[in-house]
């Protein structure tokens, strides 16, 4: 029972489920939390106080704050930051105001990051939050990110992600010394566009909370060969759907091969323990949760879809980043950073990719 | 047996096993194509005459172009393109003089790319070759390019992207009308970096040998929602080594499983069929043979590490290509599209991302 103390802000109606999902489920982190902990719930009162009624410990440490106003999955997003009354917008506030220190949304991921870093600001130092996800891999877990908050990088700002990541590695992964690697299509120095060659000649030469690693593949996410792969948004959002894609379609194709016979049929039967076990590496709720590193307060997204425990998960990783003091070192180690002269000396570039 | 007349040109010593995988690669595929088509087997003629010499069928029409010379797989893209005598560069030069129709080669994929441009030229219209690719999803295999030629890519680039890749699918695949999505991070109209909405404005008004269905995702490669995926080769090879990574990773967890308990090892005996299938379902080497689209002559890359039956399919990709007229059919399709208006209008772009 670690001895929490901490206040969580509960975006309840974000998601496809609303409070049937967020209210069991931070239910389900509270046990696991083991106390120490007091929930905000944002939202419909009268909808999330009919499930609240049925967990009566999660009853004791929560309040509700009601709101009637909800972002819609589909809503224009520059129309959706523009409202002030939104449970999501609410939730945000909380950890502005200092009420709480973290905030979890299943709501539209567009409108969660342009409303936290309007409202929330970055930290001092850093130029743009990212988002930050947790692949599995063959060795240890991999953090990846940006994964879609930034279209376009420059070197500073990958480099600013690496601390951010790293960070965030030794917090929620407990790596010592994590291994970090700039995505690129070829490990050659070389290779790349320019930012990326300039982001690690300057990882190459300055002292940040890890090891830089050089240039790593899109294969290099799920070998685990880093700990940490930095990449902009606009590539990282596609390679974290790309994966989502091929696993999914990796489980049909299995789904289809144990059912296209009797035979095989039964042997899924007889290996139902290993398919289950299969499921579990792969199991997308293990690693839900997306964190929006380098705000001035933390912020996490769980997937729309998820379920009970899925966003259950999303809330622990929110509750460790605070009860870790994650804002608090990357703030120490970002000041580190700016204080090198090798952070803004850079490197003149030089293009020779295939073309 | 379709009547073939052609000529093919075989790199025999690239990739990581040279002739003793290309020779008896080039005997396969030639039994599938059951005659009418010659070789040209460049390199080291005392060991391509030692394997040739067992395929008594290939041998006959099949012709030794000597040299020792053979890029080193970790040779230097300059250093290796200015070398005018090693077996890529013979092979690519029997196709600029008309001897061959096509050149397939295991090599170096940045060396074979230079090399092809310089030597071959780009079609009339095209700006541009790229690396296109065949990739299994839940519906239709879905063809996607740039797989790595071109680290950005502007608007028009990534419009006649769109025709190399529709008329591919057409030919590969036999779709009659192929659907084309430009990859992105949302399929929302104002989404994503500038040249994505301008190629998705001019898609939207020209005629072009496909249907533009607008932006995808990176999961709508393998769930297939489009025939065609097209993208800047940078995220392209992101995207297709981040889906070879989660395919090797989710084989290994699927070993795992099986292998954890006698039980478990039982019912992977019982299931070897299914098991089979899956393997068969997601081999990679049926989707063997990336192509490069766009050149004045027929080149295709084998994945370096591919074994006979996975060489033999990028020839007969090749051969298929070759066979349908595929540069015919881009160039007046090219031709077509340079000739309306609307290609050249573009747009006047105002960004709207998560930032």
């Amino acid at each position: 029972m670690t001895p929490y103390n901490q206040t969580i802000a509960l975006d309840a109606m974000g998601g496809d489920f609303g409070p049937e999902v967020v209210v069991p489920a931070a239910a389900t982190a509270l046990k696991e939390l083991g106390g120490g902990v007091k929930f905000l719930l944002y939202g419909d009162e009268r909808k999330i106080q009919a499930f609240l009624d049925k967990h009566s410990e999660l009853k004791a440490i929560a309040e509700i704050r009601h709101t009637d106003q909800a972002i819609g999955n589909n809503e224009k997003l520059s129309a959706a930051i523009r409202r002030k009354d939104t449970s999501m917008r609410m939730a945000i506030n909380a950890v502005k105001s200092g009420e709480a220190q973290s905030i979890v949304s299943a709501g539209n991921t567009g409108a969660l990051m342009a409303t936290a870093k309007m409202v929330l600001k970055c930290l001092p130092g850093i130029n743009r939050p990212a988002i930050a996800g947790v692949f599995p891999s063959k060795q240890k877990d991999t953090v990846m990110l940006d994964l879609g908050a930034n279209l376009a990088c420059d070197a500073h700002i990958l480099v600013q992600f690496a601390v951010l990541g790293a960070v965030c590695a030794r917090i929620i992964k407990g790596q010592d010394n994590p291994s970090v690697g700039l995505l690129n299509i070829g490990s050659e120095d070389m290779k790349g566009p320019d930012q990326l060659r300039e982001a690690a000649a300057i990882l190459s030469n300055v002292d940040f909370p890890g090891r830089f690693r050089g240039f790593v593949e899109g294969h290099d996410i799920t070998n685990g060969t880093v700990n940490v792969v930095v990449t902009d948004g606009f590539t990282g959002n596609v390679a974290l759907k790309v994966a989502e894609g091929v696993g999914d379609l990796t489980g049909h194709f299995l789904k289809e091969a144990f059912m296209s016979s009797l035979f095989s049929r039964l042997s899924a039967v007889l290996g139902y323990g290993a398919l289950k076990r299969l499921k579990k590496r792969v199991d997308p709720r293990f690693y839900n949760g997306g964190m929006f590193l380098g705000l001035n307060g933390i912020c996490v997204k769980s997937h729309g879809g998820m379920d009970v425990y899925g966003f259950s998960q999303a809330i622990l990783v929110a509750a460790n980043l605070v009860e870790q003091g994650y804002n608090k070192r990357v703030a120490y180690e970002i000041e580190q950073l700016m204080g090198q002269e090798s952070f803004f000396s850079g490197m003149a570039g030089q293009s020779e990719g295939f073309s």
